[in-house]
């Protein structure tokens, strides 16, 4: 393959697009690769779209590798399949809807469990025709609220969507493990640096999960893992479960008393008035802002647009973490708490709510869920429902009784890993991947059953795995690139080589068009810089900036029969003699 | 590549389904190719999804060889553009319309004549980056009031669309022919007869325009072609136009006299009348009914709602071909004028319209078109605007003038060709390519220009040309099956070779096992038939419905050394050596 500049439907910008957060959106915008078509909507140039297709290629590779077949369903949908699942309410804003000429309910899909569960009832019927995993690789449309960051989240995008379905729960783990493997081969394909992390599965229901993260900062995902070199523990954030004792003891805590707390309108006011307090300070040690136990109101909204309160108390030293809270409500979202609602609420006095009226047996009625850390037996101080007053030596179990937990707490850097105790590490990073053991949820919804080896009816069980496409090439670029530009591994490359004519020299575009021409022909592709209206300065820039990985100068050597081949990532350069060029260059992207 | 049928996600019918009105539908439902998923929408099973990208893969490799470059666009798209170019209402209810979670108008493209214009807008400024050819295969939208024929016209499908950019005529005239050859190509590469056809633009503007039409009886096209082998005229039905004199010598024709024609229900009964009433009797010849004028009223509804009435004026011979009609007055429809319409127009007399009310300026005012061989001379009987009577001899440009013509009457078989005058041949076709020479529309209504030679800016000429991905699919189906089902051609076919196990003995197995692994490592694709469950009867009969070009049997033979090597089409059987099989299937398949 080789591909000239003179024609290349290419523009490279000096400037980087005002609109452009991220590395990889900005490059790729400027090196010719993507423009911005629609919101959260890119068109892939000549350039772009080598390097998607190189990455699609090796997801259908390692696809069809492990066994998996690949299918393709439409993305304009019916709303019925999605209506039995309750997906269709459950994705709200998310998704895409239309009415047909007829006026019938329509959907993009933002991912395809039902077709694919409705595609395998309508084929199959017996446990002999199982395992099976099918998959595709399409386009996705999810109606984003903000998106953002060029490719890494739009609303159209391309996905690599596979299903599994097993007889029973061992075949499932198989599936899934089999899904882990070859998600691990392509990322190592890509060249995507990993971390697969545990992670709840949101409004896709379902039981065991983990997510693949390509840890960088740019990522809009927040998980955590274990310092110990021994364990290998890593969680999405909003999947971290804290490890707690069932209870502890609480003997010898004295009753609680209400006390006047002025000026407490933090609680480092709180936690410094109390311990100077002679009559509330704490015989053990001072109190901490750990000791204390804050009382968060939020409103659900459900997709049928219900709300409902909902109070969540977290240890005073750390916030509610909303994308945690979310993750736990899913499908419901969380909204403020306003005034209104107060007003509503008379028991809730703002800035002093406690246990004393939460509850849904309490006085508020209002449903009242505790972070894990607030186990029976443990010790204290919170609202007491009066205006400047708090409650010290309240214990959970003895005093108040929640309605349940909740995993909303902000996770903190140190705090205790819960396999092993060591302290956790917090990182960003950029999902690349989701496997998910799905269970029966879409084959019961939808009837999906065979018949077992006893002639019984059983209901399949499923798995669901995604890779996106679109964001891995967004993935894969802001894991390479430099100051002055990308730096493509060679497998996703859109060409294996960038030959600059350097001068305008007869002997130099005659050296280079042969080269070029023996490269093609031994099934490099090329990218031949041939324009005659560049200087050789914008050239080289152009070459940095598209990043292709091995750059060959043709230039004044010519005269002493060489040429410079440089690496684009290390910057190394070394001539090399025009006559064993080729050779050499063939080595080089064999390797 | 090396394909098992007892994993293979796959299932065949034995029985048609219901809903399949042609071939290749039923087919390819039937063969496990297919799979209906909403109306107008289809997935396609690993079978299928392995004939599309092969079709998708030739169509590529064409459009690069011939030096136009992929790239991408989104499916879901802004109003805007297509509001710049009328074409968001012109398109009217074909078009999928929706709305984001803002209230922000999108549309589903049909097309993208927008879109690449806007793309070259924004990189490109001065002719010396013209010409530029550029494509995308992609999915595409249209709300079909009535999708039907399977593959053949569904609501979402897949199009290969080009579109090349050039200073002037000649440069567009220059890509034109560029993608005419490689069409040609391309639809030689899938073995798809076809026939190049005149066509009308339609909704599309533009000038020059022709079609590629598969001369299928199933094809929702008409086209004419010229009888005479020395001339090569072939076109669209919709484009036909007639070859008429500019006028025609009326010296001696009588004064136009109104009579009563009593129970002319029909034109025979009128033209039988005329012939058997001495006072109205033709001097030179008997009156036909080519020489009676009818005029047809209908209503235009336009894309923005409003209407008009329009009077089409055809010889009695033939009726007014509403596809043509339709043609001609896109992007209004064509409606019936009813009995309202009637009583809001009195001076039309139904059964008796006729031109001394028509026109813009008659006394009707309503438009008033005529066939084109209805040139100025030509001497008619038509209806005299009074119930019971008609008019003779009334002289068109003597008596009265219509408004201008129309091409909407019938096409005949046996009806001058245009170009030669030899017989025109009816037949109907599938639609497989389009290309157009657009010209400036789009350029024009979103301002893409480029600085010419001498630094004035010039509006950049066009041309919008597409292959229909997956209908192509559908028509090489139509043209190679039988009652056994399908045979692909090579270069389409899931798979070169079939290879069958016909029976359950061991040394078949390892025989079959051994050849397909032989087969496989050397590049050949096989599916192998290796089903423990299934009867040879069965077996055969898939294998035969699957239409994979060469039938390989394993079965008793191999005690003596041999296998059966059978073509799909021919039926042609032979022994091959065992010895010698992958050799053969290899020559085979390399031819």
């Amino acid at each position: 393959m080789l591909q000239r500049l003179s024609t290349l439907f290419l523009r490279t910008l000096r400037e980087d697009p005002a609109d452009a957060e991220v590395p990889s959106h900005r490059l790729l915008v400027r090196a010719g690769y993507i423009r911005r078509a629609a919101p959260g909507g890119f068109t892939w140039l000549p350039l772009g779209w080598a390097v998607y297709r190189n990455v699609e290629n090796i997801v259908r590779e390692e696809m069809n590798r492990a066994g998996f077949q690949e299918v393709h369903f439409p993305a304009l949908l019916p709303r019925e399949p999605y209506e039995a699942t309750g997906r269709w309410a459950d994705y709200g804003d998310n998704l895409f809807r239309l009415k047909d000429r007829r006026g019938n309910d329509f959907l993009l899909a933002p991912t395809h469990e039902e077709m694919f569960t409705l595609l395998v009832k309508d084929l199959y019927s017996s446990y002999k025709d199982l395992p099976v995993s099918i998959y595709q690789i399409q386009t996705k449309y999810r109606d984003e609220a903000r998106p953002r960051a060029g490719l890494l989240r739009g609303r159209e995008f391309s996905m690599k969507d596979s299903y599994s379905f097993d007889i029973d729960e061992a075949g499932l783990q198989a599936s899934y493990d089999a899904h882990r493997v070859a998600y691990q081969r392509t990322f190592d394909r890509l060249g995507l640096p990993y971390v697969i992390v545990s992670a709840v599965s949101g409004a896709m229901g379902g039981s065991a999960s983990e997510e693949f993260l390509a840890p960088l900062e740019v990522g809009e995902d927040t998980f955590v893992r274990c310092s110990a070199s021994t364990c290998d523990y890593a969680a999405n954030t909003e999947a971290v479960q804290v490890r707690v004792p069932t209870s502890v003891p609480f003997d010898g805590v004295p009753a609680p008393q209400v006390a006047d707390t002025p000026n407490a309108s933090s609680i480092a006011a709180l936690v410094g008035y109390m311990n100077g307090t002679p009559a509330l300070k704490r015989a053990d040690r001072e109190w901490n802002a750990a000791d204390t136990l804050k009382n968060v109101v939020v409103r659900l909204r459900y997709p049928d647009g219900s709300t409902q309160p909902l109070v969540v108390g977290v240890p005073g030293d750390r916030e509610v973490d909303m994308k945690r809270l979310e993750a736990q409500v899913s499908p419901a979202e969380v909204e403020p708490f306003g005034d209104d609602d107060f007003a509503k609420h008379p028991s809730l006095v703002k800035g002093y709510i406690g246990p004393g009226v939460l509850g849904l047996h309490g006085a508020s009625g209002i449903r009242y869920l505790v972070d894990p850390r607030v186990v029976p037996g443990s010790r204290w101080i919170t609202g007491a429902n009066e205006h400047g007053r708090h409650v010290v030596d309240l214990v959970c179990g003895r005093d108040f009784t929640p309605d349940g937990t909740i995993e909303a707490a902000e996770v903190h850097s140190g705090d205790p890993c819960p396999r092993c105790g060591a302290p956790l590490e917090i990182a960003r990073g950029i999902e690349i991947g989701h496997i998910f053991q799905l269970g029966r949820k879409y084959a019961e919804a939808l009837g999906l059953t065979v018949l077992d080896q006893n002639g019984k009816q059983v209901v399949v069980t499923m798995g669901s795995y995604g890779i996106g496409v679109s964001r891995a090439v967004a993935a894969v670029a802001e894991t390479c690139y430099d100051d002055k530009g990308l730096c493509w591994p060679r497998e996703v490359a859109p060409a294996d080589v960038h030959v600059v004519i350097a001068g305008k020299d007869e002997s130099q575009i005659a050296a280079a068009e042969s080269l070029c021409a023996d490269l093609s022909r031994s099934g490099i592709r090329v990218l031949l810089d041939d324009r005659t209206s560049a200087s050789p300065g914008v050239k080289f820039k152009d070459a940095e900036l598209i990043g292709v990985p091995t750059i060959v100068v043709v230039g004044r050597g010519v005269a002493d029969g060489v040429v410079e081949v440089k690496d684009r990532k290390t910057g190394e350069r070394e001539d090399i003699a025009l006559s064993s060029a080729v050779a050499h260059l063939v080595s080089l992207c064999r390797n």
